[in-house]
């Protein structure tokens, strides 16, 4: 009766150029073929990160490249700032706690930025910055060429690394013009592929600082073979071909891509608004909204409440699990279908 | 005019069940949906390597579960021993050395196999032994079950840790009846899908020795979430959908399938022998062909005969590069495609 669609901020419905990409025979990816794929989607991914640096392709989730930039990038007993102030944050004090940092959190209530004045009153030096670009488990959006600006003025000669996962070709992303370093994403996000590939921006500087180590996520390994279109393990070639294929289609006319995913998700934030929902960012990702569940119902009951129309949402993570539901169009999607979706919301959330 | 034939030891022609999963609409991997779909697929995958334990999927290069393995079973300065004997093999004991292990390693020729009479003249005790199956860059398949169990006599603690990513589902696989602990593969080889997954098996005692550590890599953390149908991170959920489906059609008949794969091969050596190839292997592993390249001849040349004819072969790896060639029949393809391939060899080799 209903068609099915994948409203959550990643996994997402799929581009066509995506599923035309992945319904190819099997590449082998030593093959010339493969080759001219892997460096077309190289290419590609330079443009949509806006370095003159080199993005990586690794086979692994988004996290694989957060973790790949923190253990090539930085050295046990370094010192990292991160601003906590959502899961994926979190992840990012995780991550470099794992890998050997020290780790000064900056603890922020979900669904508040990071603002400047945050940054003034620590003490010491820092070797780096971890910042979240668009907070997906809140729905926020930092103003991160802000925040590296602030940051540098302190410490010049630390290293801003940025999960742009859910902003990359969803929101404006320019990696050395907003004076950051390296940034990581995902195939499942912006890119509007499956999941499987994870992407790791490193400006020319970052380049430079490469302390490479890891045996799977060795960002120096990688550097040496990517140039000529290989890849140091067997890679996903099928999501690179995928890759290459929508990054052709989108970079021509990215300012009105991210112009519309801008606007679907202002539609939905308007109609939240009228249906009386508390909105949880203090600034909005264009990835996906974030609303508070309205009084007296239950995650499950929203949840079902868009299933029995065919769509798929998802609630809140962490300590937002149980309290909010998120909606997004960040996947393959125009304008008419916000107006779609924003009319199932209303449907879905009158439980009269 | 000629249809194309990937003839690689992985990435392989893709089962058409595979093929099917890959082209339906995006999952979201947290759906009850996709959570029994990944429930489908690691009761599969503990069927194909045979064990009572577990298996883990991972996000991944095949490599991804050997690092894995590495990285939580052992910790720095444990002393492992590693047989050398070609390009994957070579493999562990990289990973053994980045994970801070000491490694003691068994060179031998490349394309012999390991022998019990190997081990003989060793001194000291072993942690691990870290052992190619398949070694798929020389076509060798070594006795996996009688080395764990010589070096179980003499290292009755240690892990004997096997690299099955060309052997799982191509040759016979017994994970504890073989006296084994612990095995990685990827979904690119005998699974017969695309690259990005990668399986890490851990039998029960594997379990009871687990000492997490990396983040991305971490099998405790995946240990935790994966009986659920989860992983820690956002997995190729396309990709374990089509392990689940390909596993549905093959484990039923898997041992008229690995006698398919013997026989195949088995057509492909027996061309090369009335050929007057030269073989690479001392014991022929199923996965794949490996021949010395005709006196006189370059690699390109017997590459572009076969590419003349839609065919994809490859060369070797390390120290056989510009002087093997191999012809892999380990993905979906019948009897009758071996016979095809053979009557392929003779016209791509004849050069008059």
């Amino acid at each position: 009766m209903y068609r099915s669609r994948l409203l959550t901020p990643g996994p997402v419905e799929l581009h066509p150029k995506a599923q035309e990409a992945l319904s190819r025979p099997q590449l082998h990816h030593r093959s010339d073929a493969a080759k001219k794929i892997f460096l077309q989607a190289r290419a590609g991914l330079e443009k949509a990160f806006q370095t003159q640096g080199q993005v990586l392709i690794l086979t692994g989730s988004g996290t694989a490249a957060m973790d790949a930039l923190v253990l090539n990038l930085f050295q046990p007993g370094q010192r990292v700032l991160v601003p906590v102030q959502g899961n994926f944050s979190e992840r990012w004090a995780r991550i470099a706690h794992e890998a050997g940092l020290e780790v000064v959190r900056l603890d922020l209530d979900w669904g508040m930025v990071v603002r400047p004045e945050h940054l003034e009153n620590l003490s010491g030096q820092f070797d780096g910055f971890l910042l979240t670009h668009s907070e997906s488990s809140t729905g926020a959006l930092n103003d991160v060429q802000t925040l590296a600006q602030t940051f540098k003025a302190r410490c010049p000669e630390g290293l801003v690394v940025v999960d742009a996962i859910t902003s990359l070709l969803v929101s404006e992303f320019e990696l050395e013009n907003w004076g950051l370093d390296a940034a990581a994403c995902g195939s499942q996000k912006g890119l509007m592929c499956p999941p499987g590939l994870a992407y790791a921006a490193l400006s020319p500087r970052a380049l430079q600082c490469l302390k490479p180590r890891s045996f799977y996520l060795n960002l120096g390994a990688e550097l040496k073979v990517q140039s000529s279109g290989e890849s140091a393990w067997t890679p996903a070639i099928n999501l690179v071909a995928a890759t290459a294929a929508v990054l052709e289609e989108l970079l021509p006319r990215l300012p009105q891509h991210t112009a519309l995913k801008k606007q679907q998700n202002d539609i939905l934030y308007t109609t939240g608004d009228q249906l009386g929902l508390t909105t949880v960012p203090e600034v909005k990702s264009p990835a996906t909204t974030c609303f508070y569940l309205p009084e007296g119902l239950k995650y499950t009951q929203v949840k079902d409440a868009f299933a029995a129309r065919g769509a798929t949402i998802i609630g809140g993570q962490g300590q937002l699990r149980g309290k909010v539901f998120r909606v997004s169009l960040m996947g393959y999607s125009d304008i008419y279908d916000a107006y779609a979706v924003a009319r199932m919301m209303r449907d879905a959330l009158s439980f009269d």
